[in-house]
């Protein structure tokens, strides 16, 4: 294999009520809560000019997902026949990168960012922030 | 900083005929041109129940970008504002993932797809293939 690997590293963490992975929606727009981004001391000028009220496409490292598997059956469910993992939205893929589409409800002090809803559990590094292209069709 | 890192790699590559950063669009709805996706033999097996005609969201390492970066004037419009590089979509970022929506449209053999429209020039890492989610307006 001619890959090269890269190194990915948190700029934030997602604090939510959400624990654990069995308690996760699957996605955002399945009742998930709203949840706060805690953005490293670091990386907080990257924030300058977020606006409460934009939507935001959130990118997260799953840190739970099995990195080896590469089909599953889409939503877990048994019914459902085998699928490779880039048919689906699966966390578990080779790089488990989730995407987050939320609303920017308000910016906190210490670049702390109240977003909902947000599926992510509680502890999930965050890789990057970025704005959604309404131009685009919202991603 | 508590800060973890990951391994990302890349399980495909775009061929373009974008060759050079300068000469690519900002976005691939702004006259990008189709592209091939050459996916690894060891991650073909993911593809499996790929359709022609949905679209997918293709995550790209955008390998050329500068990572120290956190304040960049939009579309590098030097009559724009300084913004953290949170509230742009630049690729110069502390995690320079690319997310580009594009239409499938045929699974070529060897693993390749064909698509459009992609703005990554050629040689670009993809990391990942999800299916865009229609439910969640599109991304």
């Amino acid at each position: 294999m001619t890959a090269t690997t890269h190194e990915v590293f948190p700029i934030g963490w997602v604090r939510s009520t959400v624990k654990r992975r069995a308690d996760a929606p699957k996605q955002g727009y399945e009742g998930a809560p709203d949840a706060r981004i805690e953005v490293e001391a670091a990386f907080q000028p990257g924030l300058d000019r977020l606006t409460p009220g934009q939507d935001l496409l959130i990118l997260t490292w799953l840190h739970e997902a099995q990195r080896d598997v590469l089909a599953v059956r889409p939503r877990r469910d048994p019914s459902k026949p085998l699928h490779g993992v880039f048919a689906t939205r699966s966390p578990d893929r080779p790089n488990p990168i989730g995407i987050h589409r939320v609303r920017l409800l308000a910016i906190e002090s210490g670049g702390v960012l109240h977003v909902a809803p947000l599926e992510a559990i509680d502890g999930t590094p965050v890789v990057d922030i970025k704005p959604a292209l309404e131009e685009a069709g919202g991603w």
